[in-house]
């Protein structure tokens, strides 16, 4: 038998994958024990904590399972960790994870330490366990069982695991720009999340919104003043909302910057397709949040089309003079507020920037200062592209069920680098999360079960990858260093 | 010679004003340790912090010069002080003080204990010294002069010390609906405050602004959100950003409530004289807040008439979602604005409170809440009425120099249960503060000749109360109990 052979087999599992799945299914315990231990070494990128233990730690896990591991440092950032497999294999895959979490406060909302890994009912509680530690573990878990197991990987892979990601992936670009060659000869980019919805349907995407973050700042006299001088002293919180007012429409929830929608690229059949066949859980999200109807009232594939395919201009902060308890009669100083627009295909975070600078110039608002929070692009992968299938496919077998299947999430990642800068297919949804997971928040959990299924998860990937017609590559080799 | 019988002599002091002012001067250092006395009881009605003790030590003090005194509970809040002494006099004069002070905080950047009442380089350290324990102090030493160095005082007197000035006087209309028939023989009121401006001259003026002070809250889903979800949830930031925008024309500086200027009334002849008489001082507060211009570019009587004639609608607090530093995405649940309403004569806080409410209503915005935090009237005294000049022209004996009027402060105070309420001439002017002494702030302070000063500014001005032709009383029995 010819290793690494792309076979044209169909349906059904092989004997190689079975023998995969079977090593991985002998060792949950040890796949578990090994999960726990990354999770106790906390990596809070936002507060500079345990970065550098974290990425050799990583480093030295991706030698443990066999693959070639280096810590590579970017400058004024945490390094990424990269690792790679060279299996002499045909096709190469590639994975992006991040090894950092979100500050776990606050603190006394957790009900077993954050970083100690707790099991309890068949969960396992940790800071960064669905996002994103379960998921790099289940690859590194998936890569070992088929080298334990079968004694050879089916496909070559390449594992890029950042360490910013919860702070924006501010040095990601570096990485990608002076290093994406590794990246050359990679087919596609498997992503770093992935969770089951409500119905326990695993969830699959590919393509992120970008996001521009923002903070406006109208400026007055050099202190608070008593409110009395408020009839003749200008003051900064009118002149913020006055500026706010002009940037968007409530009665047609669009954004009135100039120009804003000029690169908005309309949903393909393919993509419309997709959003039909699986719409939102609208009754359950009313519930959950409260609220009575969304947006314009809508519903179905409009309201997907717009979660999805709009980009956004939201007020995520305002703050201004006294904002305590009863009254206190002042005339602010300044007044700010913190703004994000999430961004769809072909618009552009610098560009949207320069639009929203002008606008406000235009308009008598050239004196508000902005402040830019942080630029992403967007990333669409063409919804045509055979990896989606790869994941799809290997997940209805894992999980039993029909996977969700998304264009895009309405959320951000730096899956553009890959996508649109590299020409590299991208699809999210190879991950161990559900909806409960309560990523983020205190308490964040997975199931036990749910990891070692996404252990298998990658195994039939890995093993669909090799087997699949060639997923036709979409270079954008100026882009490669 | 008879007690208290008005003179008609002209200018000059007469001997028995002397007399007393003589034993004003020889008791100086019993004056300041009396001062200190009373600043070094705590009172801070927002905290309610020695509030009793204080009551009692001013009706103490009361008794000690002379005074009949009763400390006057009020259901639900702090007492009034009632201090009277029918000395047979023809007319009768009534004072209004406050024993609260504002809060000290933040004590650390006191120089000294906010109580302990530290006499340094000719300034005396305290909460409260200027607003208003001094004044209130000199005015019991200035009828205590009279009384030991002259044995008589030349008015009957009537004093009104309440405790919750600093929290918006919640129950003073509670005192004067019940306790206002005290005051039926009073032909005026000498108000509470009084300070020097930069060029040493007292300032006086004889109304008060009123105020409506609000928090509008605008809903939206039951919990902060992940700022992707903006696409189809509503946002409660924007909705109260336009909704405030329905309140105010930037350009015209106008508040936009309908009906909100019907009842503002217009200065008199006599009213812009005064104005024309005593420019502000522009160039010096434009140089102190760090502006370069006005609003409108105003200056000169335009520039008064719209700091004392002009109501107001000013954004005390601005507040919703993320307010630290960097950014958040994040959809938030609720924003809240603070406002308040700066009121002129013949506007009524309640009446403003409904045409908001309309306002709102009318344009979509009902569903936003409008909590209540206080209401006061304005209020304001005929120009013409000779309590203006007694207080004048006891200032410019007492000090030397020539008094700035004002017709109207450009604050707010519960003028209006005196001077509109009750119908008695109400005038501030006779005080010992100066234009540093940091009222509401750390190290409020006075210079300790101004408070000595102060003292014989009240004698002279008793003896002239007494002398001037009777004062048209401007009945409001209906508003007597």
């Amino acid at each position: 038998m010819t290793l690494n052979a792309p076979t044209s087999s169909g349906k059904g599992e092989g004997p190689a994958v079975e023998r995969a799945l079977a090593y991985a299914r002998e060792h949950r315990e040890q796949n578990l024990e090994d999960l726990r231990r990354l999770l106790r070494q906390p990596s809070v990128a936002a507060q500079d904590l345990g970065m550098e233990d974290c990425a050799r730690l990583v480093a030295a896990m991706m030698e443990e399972v066999g693959l070639k591991a280096e810590v590579v440092p970017l400058a004024g950032g945490h390094p990424v960790v990269y690792g790679e497999l060279d299996a002499g294999a045909a096709r190469t895959l590639a994975f992006y994870n991040h090894y950092d979490v979100q500050p776990p406060e606050p603190l006394d909302e957790w009900e077993s330490d954050p970083f100690s890994a707790a099991v309890r009912d068949g969960m396992i509680y940790a800071r960064g366990v669905a996002d994103n530690k379960g998921n790099l573990v289940a690859r590194l878990k998936a890569i070992q069982a088929w080298l334990e197991g079968e004694g050879r990987l089916p496909v070559n892979v390449k594992l890029v695991v950042e360490g910013e990601e919860e702070i924006g992936s501010v040095h990601l670009h570096d990485f990608v720009h002076h290093h994406g060659g590794r990246l050359r000869d990679a087919r596609g980019v498997v992503w770093e999340s992935g969770s089951r919805d409500a119905r326990g349907r695993p969830v699959i995407s590919f393509g992120c919104k970008g996001i521009l973050y923002v903070e406006l700042v109208a400026r007055g006299a050099n202190q608070d003043l008593h409110s009395s001088q408020a009839a003749i002293v200008e003051n900064p919180a009118w002149r913020l909302v006055a500026a706010l007012n002009n940037l968007k429409d409530l009665r047609t929830d669009r954004c009135l910057i100039d120009g804003f929608y000029d690169d908005v690229r309309p949903p393909t059949e393919r993509e419309l397709d997709l959003l039909r066949r699986y719409p939102l859980e609208e009754a359950e999200m009313l519930r959950h949040w409260g609220i009575s109807r969304f947006i314009g009232g809508l519903t179905g594939l409009d309201l997907a089309l717009k979660l999805f395919y709009e980009p956004t201009c939201t007020i995520c902060g305002l703050v201004s003079g006294y904002t305590g308890p009863g009254s206190k009669t002042v005339l602010p100083r300044a007044a700010r507020a913190k703004l994000d627009f999430r961004l769809v295909p072909d618009q552009r975070a610098g560009d949207v920037l320069e639009k929203l600078r002008r606008h406000l110039a235009r308009r008598g608002f050239g004196d508000i200062e902005i402040r830019l929070l942080g630029p992403e692009d967007p990333g669409q992968t063409p919804a045509d592209d055979p990896l989606i299938e790869v994941v799809a496919e290997s997940a209805r077998e894992t999980y039993r069920t029909e996977p969700v299947i998304r264009p895009r999430m309405a959320g951000t990642g730096p899956m553009y680098l890959f996508n649109r800068d590299l020409g590299l297919p991208t699809v999210s949804g190879a991950g161990i999360g559900y909806h409960g997971s309560l990523v983020h928040a205190p308490n964040e959990h997975c199931r036990v079960e749910d990891y070692h299924l996404g252990v298998e998860h990658v195994i039939r990937l890995l093993d669909r990858f090799a087997r699949v017609e060639a997923p036709p590559r979409r270079p954008r080799e100026g882009a490669l260093p």
